[in-house]
């Protein structure tokens, strides 16, 4: 069975759509450089704040800036009106990122990379959960996939998702394992997961061998090759073998873009309380 | 194989003694209450700094004080010539433990646990890194035990201990399962561990049974049961089974104090920089 993260968000986007619609909420994007990536998720992000009449501004920033630079701009950004500031990633190598995550207020702070609203997700405390991280539960949510007791792998460790989706899953129970570049064997791992989580950036990575019958799929990879996107999973194979299943593209991605329309709700709703 | 704990922590001691005997610092320790388990780990505490020539200054605190005292005393400390601030755990249920840790100067937070330290410890960061936590590294490390690429699983999901061990294990390129009190078929995890890091406060829950031929076996159980101590693991019945096994005392216990008198030698550095 197919996670349609398409029609999941699409749902989510109405409501979130019906909560802000008149509120003029904002969403401050900075872009140091000029990615190519980077070009196109902006783009969508513009799309959604299009959709939800959220003002949205762009601060693409030259990519020789000084660190001091960004900070003044960001702190600028934390005073005004401004509801959400989202630092676009990558940045160029002589900045820092987390110094820079870490100045945004972390009401502000729609991709919930700052350290207080990390530490809130570790603490299992209330705060703005990183999007992709939150994307996975709402759609496991939605078709009433219990995590709970459940043997879940996670392949990836990053910042963005895998550490995230890791502590998410463990606050609602389930038993987790993180499994990365270093792992050795793999597929001992994978192959005994009820639930399957891949977060690497490689095509294709996880095939039929590799998942247990029954098993469910999320795919988060977003790999362009030759202007055709793949995921991380063999999807063709492994669909038969599955119980349920992510596709790419339709699956996390949109669950993404709806999680970052939540959490501009969220924060617009934690600054209110100031 | 025994890791012998109590002979690797004197030596440690007596490295931080030579660094820090002339230093003229200082630990205060917050006490709310009177738990006779807090009492033994206060007094191993004093016994520490009396050792390491460190002044030992203990705040026993009435069980009924208002979290804003206890925050105000803090602030106290924070500012004065302190070097490390402890907060004795468990503290009463009407006060907030994450907001008076968070309270405390991260540069002078040796058990590690505010926000800026588990965040540092997250992101892969220099910081001060909880005592229990760095214990077991430390002593896998002096015993040449390496963990990259190992399947490690951790048995606990404590913010004092599991939580951080998982983390610093990622950190070093094991695979990771934190196991729990809600995992199915614990013995499924265990069984295939190459090291098991038993950390719940169950005595005995790790039999015979649930280890495989040759892993690494880390026991950081300390369970008091008519005056005697148990750790988590069945020592007795695994001992011939496992490569290395900590015993239950002079295991994990004395690197736990190793590992706070290490930490207060970094805070005064980290403090050293300001």
């Amino acid at each position: 069975m197919i996670l349609d993260g398409k029609k999941i968000s699409e749902e989510i986007l109405l409501e979130v759509k019906n909560k802000v619609y008149d509120l003029h909420l904002s969403l401050a994007v900075i872009q140091i450089g000029n990615d190519q990536s980077s070009n196109v998720y902006i783009n969508q992000k513009k799309k959604l704040c299009n959709i939800l009449n959220i003002a949205f501004i762009h601060h693409k920033l030259d990519l020789n800036i000084s660190e001091k630079e960004v900070l003044k701009l960001i702190d600028v950004l934390n005073e005004d009106q401004t509801t959400g500031i989202l630092l676009q990633l990558p940045i160029p190598n002589h900045l820092d990122t987390k110094k820079i995550q870490n100045r945004i207020n972390y009401k502000k702070d729609v991709d919930g990379l700052n350290n207080i609203n990390v530490c809130n997700l570790i603490n299992n405390k209330p705060g703005i959960i990183p999007c992709t991280a939150k994307g996975i539960m709402t759609l496991l949510n939605k078709y009433n996939i219990k995590v709970a007791g459940k043997n879940v792998v996670v392949v990836g460790r990053s910042n963005i998702v895998g550490k995230p989706i890791s502590n998410l899953l463990l606050n609602s129970d389930a038993t987790v394992t993180v499994c990365h570049s270093k792992t050795k064997n793999l597929a001992y791992f994978t192959k005994n997961a009820d639930i399957l989580i891949a977060a690497t950036g490689k095509k294709h990575l996880i095939t039929n061998s590799m998942v247990k019958e029954g098993a469910v799929i999320i795919d988060v990879g977003i790999n362009k090759i030759d202007n055709k996107l793949y995921g991380d999973v063999d999807f063709e194979k492994i669909k038969n073998i599955s119980s349920y299943i992510t596709p790419v593209p339709g699956g996390i991605g949109p669950m993404t873009i709806a999680s970052l329309a939540e959490n501009l709700y969220d924060a617009y709703i934690l600054q209110q309380e100031d």
